[in-house]
């Protein structure tokens, strides 16, 4: 069976909470969804597992409020790889107003020291070979800067490791000069990295090619209710899922596609299999607050109605 | 010397931070000030602590995530009586943007079960009567109605108790039908009281004159940057201080007040002079972001800059 890690370097807390309208310069009463261990590279284990992928996470937990982590890694069964740093790890406050999308409120956390990082480019470097997909997920702590990050990603290329990259901004314009094996930029991070708006389809497939072009064997852009493209060395494939009748939160949607890809790519489905069984597994995603499938049966009425194109190849 | 102890039926984490503007549907990121175990009990027995004055804290703490609670506890020295129930003490997220107010996004926590608010009324009965003052302070957790909050102060009454009441909204109506010895609600929560709206000072002064007929022997009336009024038996004194310079968060000014009136109560001073310290307590817990007098000689400047005024009497 194949092995999976994913790597959190910037580890948080998310508080879920759910309300009508945020009045600003008041006092809102939130309605609580929970205090949930997260990050993007979690989150896609906790999906990975619940689809019957055995992973081991890894990154920084600061070590005065790593209990919850601990907890949920025993309860879940993921294989524990975090390096404990002085401080806290963040909290993440994610708000759905009815009728509007989320607000974030990220308050910062642990800051790595140099030491701490050379230690974590030794230890992850050895791990990271014994498996056959690396997920790095989200940003980047104080400490770490984009140089840092992308020397990194090449020492773990150059070992010959299979990097999926799904991050944003700095770290994700960084992390593309360092040859992943799959990145999943959105849309609207394909239009930062090009420096222009992309208005049309024909217009992203094109930008997404010459990314693909500087050395990137699988190129996937995620589309929001417009679907996902995934341009890899023998096709393009677009998929778009159904309608989403019930959105609750649309937290974690991104890190539930990576898992469904990685899910695929581990398990020997085709390009257009693989692809339409991420959508399915975010557009469920959409419908809950939490990360994660409860039961994969009910991924299956989704399955159903995702419609695949190619557009290429 | 004098002893008094503070109750928060409903603790709170208290996450604060800042930010230039709070933009609504996006990802905010956070200056982060901190973490704080709070509720406003607790920040009440922090400020009185620093003022030299030993209190004991009592209430209810969610046993699942009290551990800062009772490492802050150990470290300012504050006697714990806080009763540990189900559950996790809620987080309440307080962000101030420039140029703006506070904004509070209070999350749930704990809820209190018939048995465990029956242990807590015969514990707290007994203990309360060993000391001068009680202050109680804060909302409500779910659980505890008004009309069970009013009985138990009603009791501590009978029993002697001298209780500070400082709640709000359906907490402060029932409160104050159950003769607390002092109360301190602010401007708007007296208009609510009344049920009008009191533009003038004499107005204010006249809806007081009538909660205080109530029964109750001191009335305090918050007015933010108007200053403040106390009825007493004796006198009427309006307290108005040095406009503040530099507003970092008006989180914890009114606990910081009830603070400053428990320690002139207590202390032997003067009804003007504990209205004085008290106002100064206050307007220097808006120079900070946390709760507590780090040092109390900051307060003499603004002591010094306190107007007071005897009203009657």
């Amino acid at each position: 069976m194949a092995k999976v890690a994913t790597i959190t370097l910037n580890a948080a807390y998310d508080l879920v909470g759910r309300l009508k309208r945020i009045e600003l310069g008041e006092v809102n009463t939130v309605e609580t969804l929970g205090l949930f261990p997260a990050g993007k590279g979690i989150n896609v284990a906790k999906v990975l597992k619940d689809l019957g992928v055995d992973v081991a996470v890894g990154g920084f937990l600061g070590q005065d409020n790593a209990g919850d982590f601990e907890t949920m890694f025993k309860k879940t069964g993921l294989e524990d790889k975090f390096q404990r740093v002085a401080g806290k790890t963040r909290i993440n406050v994610k708000i759905t107003e009815t009728d509007a999308d989320v607000t974030d409120l990220n308050f910062l956390g642990y800051e790595i020291s140099a030491q701490a990082w050379q230690e974590f480019v030794a230890a992850s470097l050895a791990y990271c070979q014994d498996f056959d997909i690396v997920a790095v997920c989200g940003s980047l702590p104080r400490g770490v800067t984009p140089e840092l990050f992308a020397e990194w990603l090449k020492q773990l290329h150059q070992a010959g490791v299979k990097v999926v990259l799904d991050s944003s901004n700095a770290a994700l314009t960084a992390g593309l000069s360092a040859n992943p094996w799959l990145v999943k930029p959105n849309h609207r991070e394909l239009e930062a990295w090009i420096g222009h708006s992309l208005p049309t389809l024909d217009d992203i497939v094109d930008a997404a090619k010459k990314l693909k072009a500087q050395g990137i064997a699988n190129v996937i852009i995620s589309m929001g209710a417009e679907g996902s493209l995934w341009l890899s060395d023998s096709a393009i494939v677009r998929a778009q899922p159904p309608k989403c009748e019930n959105v609750v939160s649309t937290v974690g949607a991104g890190d539930s596609m990576v898992a469904g890809l990685i899910y695929g790519l581990t398990n020997g489905l085709s390009q257009q299999d693989s692809l339409a069984f991420a959508s399915a597994v975010s557009a469920f995603a959409v419908s809950q607050s939490n990360v994660g499938v409860s039961d994969v049966a009910l991924l299956e009425p989704i399955l159903k109605n995702v419609k695949i194109q190619l557009i290429e190849g």
